[in-house]
């Protein structure tokens, strides 16, 4: 195929995207970085940072922090930027890892084999942010619940997931914690049920009867 | 929590990330943005990206591009970029989705009931990605092959998948179309193996006895 210097400009094709933090989140980041060090603690700001992003309109209830597992330093917050940065993959998960390696400087989480990462995330991950944390390097999730509360209240399709789900991450070295801050997370997701704003996966939640 | 214009740059969180093609990827969009008529047109240019991007060090034999199902318009391309983005869910898929939407102006690449759009990859896609293509907006998927070949001779670990996959694809109205180009993706993830590069999963094709 030709090389040409132009041809990235002529070709019409992207060639290269990006996602930002809100302002509303970048504006409080000094405060957010605390360290934290119960699993309420992290659970709590997660909880703030999910029910606060969908009423600020970036996307969807959803937020996720990626902290020391031992010391609770938070190495990133992520919360769900599909509206705000218009790329149907930027799911809280996805935001916060990628955070997380661009703070590290590495597309492993797990290469410091002296400190090992938590991803603390307000409910069990879709199926795509499933796939983003196995493969990120972290070595612990904690969530508020996995069941299918989170499908009821708000609307969202979380995907096809296996019922081994948490074994398989046990089996690839990632431990697995639930029911912390439950009760929270689900006012958040019934809050936002309630409150009729646009969900944006692209088919809907109509088609999980197969599931 | 208190509010300052100074928050991002003195708590040091990262506030954004970004991926870009690869160099020598973006000289060549100009040829690469040829309409593809015909599936295997479309997967032949899948496979040499896919071949190329690993022996350009990028990062994994992977590469998948969003066309026009029906007139074979290139809209995006991708490659993995997860060793020259320091990003482990920048694989094929997500960057190519993306881009896509980065040229549409949407996360919701099915937003014209005119317009159909399709992903093609070089094999079906990882538990990820999987996710990512579901929420994408695309409306048809075509891979050259779907089986364990990618897994054995490539060495990654693909992730939990269900058996009924493809199912829950067309569930949500997703078409799946496989077996287009297998012999050269084979080709791909052999010469990948063979080469004994780095695999980046960070938890390792290990574990996956589970499965």
């Amino acid at each position: 195929m030709t090389q040409s210097p132009d041809d990235s400009r002529t070709s019409g094709l992207a060639t290269g995207f990006s996602a930002q933090l809100p302002a509303w989140l970048q504006g409080e980041l000094t405060a957010v970085s605390t360290p934290r060090v119960t699993p309420e603690e992290r659970m709590e700001l997660v909880n703030y940072l999910a029910d606060r992003n969908w009423r600020e309109g970036n996307g969807g209830p959803f937020a996720a922090i990626v902290v020391d597992h031992v010391t609770g330093e938070v190495i990133s917050v992520g919360v769900n930027v599909v509206l705000s940065t218009g790329l149907s993959s930027m799911h809280a998960e996805v935001t916060a890892i990628s955070l997380a390696q661009v703070a590290l400087g590495s597309w492993d989480l797990g290469a410091d084999p002296e400190r090992e990462l938590e991803l603390v995330v307000n409910w069990r991950p879709c199926v795509m942010c499933y796939g983003s944390t196995m493969w990120s390097g972290v070595r612990h999730l904690v969530v508020a619940g996995s069941g299918p509360e989170l499908e009821r209240l708000s609307g969202f399709d979380e995907g096809p997931m296996r019922e081994d789900w948490a074994a398989q991450f046990e089996a690839r070295g990632i431990s697995v914690t639930e029911g912390v801050g439950r009760d929270d997370a689900l006012r958040v997701f019934r809050e936002y049920g309630e409150a009729d704003v646009l969900v944006y996966n692209a088919r809907g939640a109509g088609a999980i009867a197969l599931d």
